[in-house]
């Protein structure tokens, strides 16, 4: 690959890189680039989400780079010392390892083995002493890493703020510095702890990293994050039938999204496809997510089957279930159109009652054309809502 | 003694203790209180404003309690790391334990060595690693460390504040977690780093040190804090004639708390000498002062010799030199009055205007009574400016 097509192809999808300019002038060295990505030890599967930058690193993968994964085992083996939060157990060694391996094959499943390297950052921060880390803190100020939003936020607000959380950005900068970083990729939510990582590299005299951000991906419900905590997800070691029809799910507006972050389809041809027929489309993007975890034979097979259990029945065997948002029950009452959009099924209150109003919206294979009508939640509870052709959710 | 006697001798000159109540309660116990005091291991001299605070130290080893002196071992050896400040250079642990053992004589003269033991604090933060400075954070709100008053003011007038900065604090406060502190002494300026201790001794259960606050000596300048950077110090170490003089150049107004904190004369006394004549006054202050750290009779000696010198001349063999402040100057002159004031030898611009009317200020022996005098610093340069019946500076 030329540089211009290394460039193309690492950075499609992408939300923000810090700097273009520098990642040319990397990628221009000709040398192998060291891509650096964290890895939480404590989840169970590799979801889509997590795929998007997995599958990111694997670009670099394939224009010659070597992926740099690092295990933050040194945080997990401390657990939360203020015993405030319950997500962050402490873990030993052991078990930070043995999630690792666990989840080795499904990264994989991605990656190229031979072209990664993982790396465990206790084997660094953990030889650190006291006298390291205060020659470490005196690269960063404090003003500098109150600019991270959560913490000024909080700040603002008079929430705490425990000092030992200011540390762990500096823990994933000093991972770069540890590593030589050339590139760092990250969700946009890992912004600024990616930056932090530029900072200190410059600091000591080190070039700093280039930071490649992807969107976060939205899951299955349209409106938060995938994550495994919310359910809204699918993991990449779902078995074809299961994978494709939950990508069927995948509600329409995030269609294109989908097709950017979760497959290699050119973009010119996403653009055809999101303007053709959205079923048609959207059975396309499940085949192409199930031919690059399974096979193209699988997605066929899976295809096959949904589409005859989908023709033999108005709705699909499992539904996705939906919760209604709090903030939407006014006086007891729920607008259904605004409860379409809440859900993540319209990209507005104005669409949804555009569907409505076409006769695209059903409630337990009822139409519902009134576009104000309004409900008790008592009334929505376990009802099957069905907007356009294939979008089904159980309410809850 | 009794408890109240111990709390009224203890708490003698205190400017602040937190809190009182605790100070009692622990007193009441009548077991041998820990008290706490850091030693900075770069100033070559125990002067007179140092002393304070060793003098109230003795003060607890007089009630029967023990010193724990801890020298800062762990961040000198560090020195700044960020390089920007000069007055903290790295030592080496020989260098400073070499800075102690000068300093040590020094210190057992106003200490019982009997009842005194010397802590190096690098042998506990020094075998800190990164996991246990990641607990000891957890500790301490980022709120909580920047109400510090130059924290605060420098984050509000967008000053850099190093990370390393706002570790120090909790080194300070681990070092009473370690000793087990009952009591920390420290000057105004240390009543911050003071309560880290109490907090980071609550957070794990200890029960949480008095912190017993001496007010800052001011020096014989009459205006900034006795300083060995500054010139304006008596060290302990001087001999009696040196000594005595430079006691009778302490400006009158000051004379009150140079006797309640350099000084075991009783409060009633004192307000008596203040009372009387000031030169009687100053006088005895010299004596007692010469007496501590020499003998009585070395007191007398240096007494006869400055008396017969004073009474022999205009003016004394060595006087004080006095910067004229910038600030002062307006439109290239300096009034006379103001000048008087800001270098200390009248509490206001009023008072020095008062002692001029009255006949009390003169410029190389020439009389000045006009309290409007405004002169340039080339007129003022090298002149001996004389204050009262005894108080002289060298202007320049």
């Amino acid at each position: 690959m030329t540089v211009d097509e290394q460039y193309d192809w690492v950075s499609r999808g992408a939300l923000e890189i810090i700097s273009p300019g520098e990642l040319r002038a990397k990628l221009k060295k000709g040398k192998t680039l060291r891509i650096k990505l964290g890895v939480d030890p404590t989840v169970p599967h590799v979801t889509l989400g997590w795929a998007v930058v997995l599958r990111k690193l694997r670009h670099f993968q394939q224009a010659g780079h070597h992926a740099c994964l690092i295990v933050g085992d040194f945080t997990a083996m401390i657990g939360d010392p203020s015993g405030k939060s319950k997500t962050r157990p402490m873990l030993t060694r052991e078990e930070v390892q043995g999630h690792v391996r666990a989840i080795e094959p499904q990264l994989y499943k991605i990656l190229d083995p031979e072209m990664t390297t993982l790396y465990y950052n206790a084997d660094w921060l953990g030889k650190m002493d006291f006298a390291d880390v205060i020659r470490l803190t005196s690269k960063m100020t404090v003003a500098r890493i109150l600019e991270r939003d959560d913490f000024a936020n909080r700040l603002a607000a008079n929430q705490p703020i425990g000092m030992h959380e200011i540390m762990y950005p500096l823990c994933q900068g000093q991972d770069s510095v540890e590593i030589e970083a050339d590139v760092e990729l990250g969700g946009s939510d890992q912004k600024f702890n990616n930056l932090v990582g530029r900072d200190l590299q410059r600091a000591i005299g080190q070039e700093p990293q280039v930071v490649l951000l992807m969107p976060l991906l939205v899951g299955l419900d349209g409106v938060d994050k995938m994550s495994q905590s919310l359910g809204n997800y699918v993991s990449i070691t779902e078995e074809p039938f299961q994978m494709y029809g939950k990508v069927m799910s995948v509600p329409d507006h995030l269609l294109e999204n989908y097709y950017t972050l979760c497959t290699d389809v050119s973009l010119a041809e996403v653009s055809k496809l999101i303007g053709g027929h959205p079923m048609e489309a959207k059975k396309r993007l499940a085949r192409e997510i199930v031919t690059i975890y399974h096979s193209s034979a699988d997605a066929g097979a899976a295809e096959e089957r949904w589409l005859s259990q989908y023709s033999k029945k108005e709705q699909p065997d499992e539904i996705v279930e939906a919760t209604i948002p709090d903030i939407l029950v006014k006086d007891g009452k729920v607008l259904l159109a605004a409860l379409i959009a809440g859900i993540g099924l319209a990209s507005s209150n104005g669409e949804a009652r555009r569907l409505m109003r076409q006769g695209g919206v059903k409630l337990d294979a009822n139409k519902v054309d009134d576009p104000m009508l309004a409900l008790t939640p008592e009334e929505l509870s376990g009802k099957v809502l069905k907007v356009g052709k294939h979008q089904y959710r159980r309410i809850t």
